[in-house]
């Protein structure tokens, strides 16, 4: 069992109510990953609908989670012979650290037309883009980086040496540093991998706390890299939002993600 | 008030609880329309904090609306400073027809760095654009087109004379048919109020539903018309997103939506 598997498992503890434990080291300034912390949720959905495969889930932050015990509330809103909805909040002792809707099918056995307009991210070949380390006792790189292989562009590896490339864009690579093929709930966790778009804008890098993610996961990944853009066009009152692409080793994409963040003061 | 702000309002039943009805003239073939349901749902959210603005809302579809009562169930997950979160349901006899989890703030209040790069989509002006008009006895274009005034991009209306684009793109500009100037709960309306990119792209007219809709707001729209902008990338797997801009009088962005929808078979 893969190390993110482990990590995100649940057990079911009574009618729609299963437990988990947030692991330590999936931190980032000390606050567990969403995109980690909404996946455990994920899995709590999944073991209580009859589909595969998140096709749309949304989570709203509430509180950082804390590494330790969470208690995970279902609440299958309808079971239908395509899609099965299904609420979902993770607990932490004082109260909700998220709330998440999702949307569930099998998404081998969907089909339709085909009008696809965009060709997948253009990234350097992963031996010449920049690993992202966590350094012992520095907080940045976090962690996080230890769970999550991430190679980054060289054209958007600016801000890990402190000259960002003044756009609001970070692309890369990214894998299960446990080394085990990205499955769909694996994308969930990638959406949320990289930093901020925004640190090659010169804001931050400084906290960007997620307000809500919504991954829509579109087909399960092939084996391997999986490869990642994402950026903010419109930083603005207070609020930005990152918007991401994940496309698996066979150029397919796999994930369509968006975030809306509180922007750092300056 | 305004037959949008009538047809959306809603009254206080209980703790958590509040009823509405949903008017008739909101349909397309047949199915009250996905934004103007989920606005009610938003005002019954708004009614629930002591904040003024939805700045990130998503709604999963569950079932079809149909005019008459319907009863919403609102829960306060979290009462912040500076953020507050619910999650809404609405109900019609039979079961949930929409689940929603929305985040509200006071924009107003909000303030960081602004970083935007991107200008507003170029339309050609509204005396020069096609209006969508409803056709009496006609599925298509639906009552909805009475309640929300439609002016089609030239380059994009195509769809509307069988001669789609060939691209999965709609721009034009919208406004309330009433003449009310556009507030927030407007702009979630406005969020899915085009017909689907894809009808461009030679998929449809034909009925796509939407899955899940998540709307940002940005910013409280300046009266006048909301320039809007949709397109659709990937179109596979049954499934296809609907990413959207809307941009107020003043040039300034006002919300960023996307929705997963279902594709039609051809």
């Amino acid at each position: 069992m893969s190390t993110f598997a482990e990590d995100t498992a649940v057990t079911l503890a009574g009618p729609g109510r299963f437990r988990t434990t947030i692991a330590e080291g999936w931190d980032i300034a000390g606050v567990p990953n969403g995109g980690y912390v909404l996946a455990a949720a994920v899995r709590a959905m999944l073991a209580s609908t009859n589909k595969a495969d998140p096709i749309t889930v949304t989570a709203h932050y509430l509180r950082p989670a804390t590494p330790g015990p969470a208690d995970i509330t279902i609440d299958l809103a309808r079971e239908g012979r395509t899609l099965s909805t299904l609420s979902a909040s993770l607990r932490q002792g004082k109260g909700d650290v998220i709330r998440a809707l999702g949307s569930f099918a099998d998404l081998a056995a969907m089909e339709g037309p085909t009008l696809v307009s965009q060709a997948p991210p253009v990234l350097a070949p992963v031996e010449e883009c920049v690993a992202v380390r966590p350094q012992e006792g520095a907080a940045f790189p976090p962690p996080f980086a230890a769970r999550v292989d991430a190679r980054i562009d060289p054209r958007a590896a600016g801000y890990l040496q402190g000259s960002p490339s003044g756009r609001a864009e970070i692309a890369g690579w990214l894998r299960l540093a446990c080394g085990t093929a990205p499955d769909v709930v694996t994308l969930v966790l990638l959406a949320d991998a990289l930093a901020p778009p925004t640190f090659n804008a010169g804001i931050g890098p400084a906290w960007t706390p997620t307000v809500e993610l919504t991954v829509h996961v579109r087909a399960r990944p092939a084996p391997g890299w999986i490869a990642a853009a994402f950026r903010s066009r419109f930083v603005m009152g207070g609020l930005l939002e990152s918007d991401g692409e994940l496309w698996d080793s066979e150029g397919r994409l796999v994930a369509l993600t968006r975030q809306l963040a509180l922007s750092p003061r300056l």
